[in-house]
């Protein structure tokens, strides 16, 4: 039995790609991101589920080199506490704050919509990553076309089936943002971290 | 659009009985935790892959009632962190403790194995819940089969390609232990996360 980390990672690559084949033929670029999300749900829906914009691993490299803030926003705890702490990116959530907590009780919303207006007026040019909440994307969304955010990437991968298809769907029609998508009712947290430390892994 | 949190969950859950109609006829007692997994994951192959032994979920909560201490191991602080807190219950997982990572380095063995041993000797009638690491799983059961471990429960649902399959079939061949078990290389923390809530609620 193999047991060193390592080597499991290794031997699970290679087995995905064995049974990838030739059913992949998109950009080079994109393919660690799909093994790796194929890696965390051992679900190959993914291979014909993501949608990358053009260039986006590149794009967001090139943010990450080139900007003085490296910011990462979350939708979850569970997400921010899956992704790597190796590469010195400042990984932000509100969702449990006290603030969050109150302003949702006082406005009548949900504590997801919350934390993601108060991350876009600290960090409107951030990376977004939402794994769990359609209503935060949503709203995303929404302050993406007002204008008031311009994220360096959107990972928008929500799963279940309420406001979650709508919610990609808005997000796909933000043709001057950077993105990856699961189109259709499939994604998570593991998906959203699998697609996060993929693009953080090739920079190295 | 819905933005209730309890209405999406509604309505969430009206969807998938529908998809599911008539397809399910086990017990009663496992379709809220079958559907519960498909709310977290939007995939219906959890419908045919888990394995539930016999009244595994009246067990659990008698044991739940019966037991002085109440407690959950986990394998990994993701799956620690999605548990829900509302019910008394203490949620431990040793992964990252200063211990865990020295004993884990001095034996050259994985923190997830160092985790479950250390549990096991605090709590050996805990239930464990595994969501990502066979090894951990593997682990687990050698335990019970030398009699240092009598789990209450254990919800084994490794995601992966490598010792996944063979950790699960270790398992499935503990016919004396209550066990959830979803077979095949699907799996993971929110499959295993959505299985204790599921039994939770059901408590209530």
């Amino acid at each position: 039995m193999i047991i060193n980390p390592t080597e499991i990672e290794h031997e699970s690559m290679r087995i995905i790609q064995n049974i990838i084949g030739s059913r992949y033929n998109g950009p080079e670029e994109n393919l660690p991101v799909i093994k790796r999300v194929i890696h965390a749900t051992a679900d190959f829906d993914f291979l014909d589920n993501l949608f990358f914009s053009d260039n986006v691993i590149t794009k967001t490299h090139e943010a990450l080199r080139l900007r003085h803030e490296r910011v990462i926003i979350t939708d979850t705890l569970m997400l921010k506490s899956g992704i790597s702490k190796n590469y010195g990116i400042n990984i932000i959530c509100h969702v449990n704050d006290e603030e969050t907590h109150s302003e949702a009780k006082s406005r009548g919303l949900t504590r997801a919509i919350i934390n993601i207006e108060r991350c876009v007026k600290e960090f409107p040019e951030a990376i977004y990553a939402i794994g769990n909440s359609p209503t935060a994307l949503i709203r995303l969304c929404e302050l993406i076309h007002e204008g008031k955010a311009k994220p360096a990437l959107v990972i928008g991968v929500p799963v279940g089936f309420v406001n979650v298809i709508e919610s990609k769907e808005l997000l796909l029609s933000l043709s001057d943002i950077p993105r990856i998508i699961s189109r259709g009712n499939k994604g998570g947290s593991p998906v959203a971290c699998a697609i996060v430390n993929a693009i953080l892994y090739a920079m190295a």
